[in-house]
């Protein structure tokens, strides 16, 4: 199958409620990917089964701040900088583009970048989700040596980093990023068809576009969306306090929710750091106490509104929105021990022991 | 010719007078010489004449604020990657070493990067001093593409930056250098023996051996070193203030002299950023006014101390040091157009019209 311009809303609804509030904002990429559509042709959706083992797949994604993302007109020439220093570096041309994140303006931009290079998208991507940190990706969780990123900035530069493990790979692309301006679009896990077999989180792009379209005409969205993800409804209300900060090339921050109807009288608090992580009912999180803790990274929380069942993204949160916040499991590879220990709650300084979402809400 | 153990200190000692303070702790690179020469042997001294027209020249240099790198132990295999990551992109080894700057450590450390490397080391550098920005060499000045930086840090990482321009190396590798600890290893312009003719500052190895020999046994090596540079003596006295402090991989402040003896009454006051850039008598450098303004960048300014004329570098200045502070004449390509606009007073934000140390002092 393909990809046209007629797709791009759906997977962007989908990418969006993916992202858990973060990944960028999904109208920035959805842009960037109807102008490339209509410029280049529509893109081909590739699974991995369909490449030969040794095609190179370049897993593509923005890193920075949403909020700053979400402000600067992108650049056209990123995607083609980082191809040329593929080629450079690997003797031979990318075979097919993939999401880093499927979460957020992450999932859809790729649907640009592959447009432009003029080759496929790989249903695929390297989360399942959205996550704030450059080595929080399954290829990293499957063992894959983090051995080369390489960065195109809006300006024009390129910079390459053989760091010498993930945690490095995080600093120095952060520090590359803010240097930039914040935002620049960056290669990382550059890898074969044949390595990239139980290393990535397959059939992604068409769950997104599942979800997206979930909703499309539905008479209960929210009913509908929630049955599409297998999601637990943690609350129905009004977000009552957004308190917001972004620094060091990130969103961190709280949203609080008061139940409405006849959920009065409860009070929801989503932690987030770019994406929301951790979710809890009458209270701030204490360390180590996990009482009135609903939902936790890496399982996937996201605010949406109560009527359209839209996510509702870190950068949009707004005083007075009728919201409703979603949990729901996560991909398994992230309930592994390497899983949690790379995107658990305490890999986000949380002191909590990670619990999924289904024991968190089975007597709540 | 060849530069072996014995001929470090006074190599050393030359550097850290090109060094107008900074460069690096001389120490540091003439231990790290001593010790390569005594595992790898002595280092070859090549002139560019020597070379063939496509061997490859490697400029190397420390990067990162002197009191950062004074206290760092170096790892030892940053100059094997660095010659990995050259000979990956072009596909064959380095010829020769040069220094970057021979000013401060990073003239004496080319010998031990030399010496590991088993290739000869360039009797030449590019900056014919030392300079605190990336950008500010002589490479540039000629014109030459600021195409591409690599960068090896302590713990092993590997940077590869190709930037739109020398402001664009400056400002990522500074953000890399920070990331990683504030110092790592430099390649910046790696060029061929053709391309380096008129691009690079010619002999100055030999100059720094030449001055660091000049005050060996004097009778006074104040005189001694006076006359091998060229230089004017601004003031004899003691130091009364330093304000030095370390802000985004720089060390930035002032040091006072006030003179003693005949030169009793007379203040002069040295501003630095990692190097000596003005020398002003009697008073602060204000905007656009050059009264008292006795010599500035790009001619060099160094304090010595009065008894021996050794170089006091930047990270040494201590109240109440017995001193004196020389200035003499930069290279001729620093005083062209492109020369000062890439290291003239105003690159640093200083608002003067550069004057050369001969006029400021010729009425003095």
């Amino acid at each position: 199958m393909s990809i046209d311009e007629s797709d791009i809303p759906a997977l962007a609804r989908g990418c969006a409620i993916l992202g858990t509030g973060g990944g960028g904002d999904v109208r920035t990429g959805s842009l960037a990917a109807v102008r490339a559509i209509r410029a280049y042709g529509e893109v081909p959706l590739v699974e991995l089964a369909d490449l030969p083992g040794d095609a190179l797949v370049v897993p593509l994604s923005g890193i920075g701040a949403p909020t700053v993302g979400h402000e600067m007109i992108h650049g056209e020439d990123e995607p083609k900088r980082v191809a040329e220093e593929v080629e450079r570096l690997f003797g031979r041309p990318p075979s097919a583009i993939m999401s880093s994140e499927i979460g957020g303006s992450n999932g859809v931009g790729p649907v640009a970048w592959a447009a432009r290079l003029g080759v496929p998208l790989l249903d695929a991507d390297g989360m399942g989700r959205a996550f704030p940190e450059v080595q929080m990706v399954s290829m990293y969780v499957a063992g894959l040596p983090a051995d080369l990123v390489i960065m195109s900035d809006i300006v024009g530069n390129v910079v390459t980093i053989r760091p010498i493990d993930g945690l490095w790979s995080e600093r120095l692309a952060r520090a590359v990023c803010v240097a930039a301006g914040s935002h620049a679009l960056m290669a990382d896990y550059v890898l074969t068809a044949g390595r990239a077999r139980g290393a990535v989180i397959e059939g992604t792009v068409t769950r997104a576009l599942g979800i997206g379209r979930a909703t499309e005409g539905a008479a209960d969205p929210l009913g509908a969306l929630q049955d599409r993800l297998g999601a637990v409804r943690l609350i129905t209300g009004k977000l009552t306090d957004v308190d917001r900060r972004t620094t060091g090339g990130f969103v961190r921050g709280t949203a609080t929710i008061e139940g409405t109807g006849d959920e009065r009288g409860r009070r929801l608090t989503v932690e987030l750091q770019n994406e929301n992580l951790v979710a809890v009912e009458d209270g701030a999180v204490r360390a180590g106490v996990r009482a009135g803790v609903r939902a936790m990274v890496p399982d996937l929380i996201t605010i949406v509104d109560t009527e359209t069942a839209a996510a509702v993204q870190t950068e949009s949160l707004r005083y007075g929105q009728r919201v409703s916040v979603l949990a729901w499991p996560c991909d398994p590879l992230w309930r592994t021990p390497k899983g949690l220990e790379t995107a658990g709650p305490r890999a986000f300084g949380y002191d909590l022991d990670y619990v999924p979402v289904e024991e968190l809400t089975a007597h709540g």
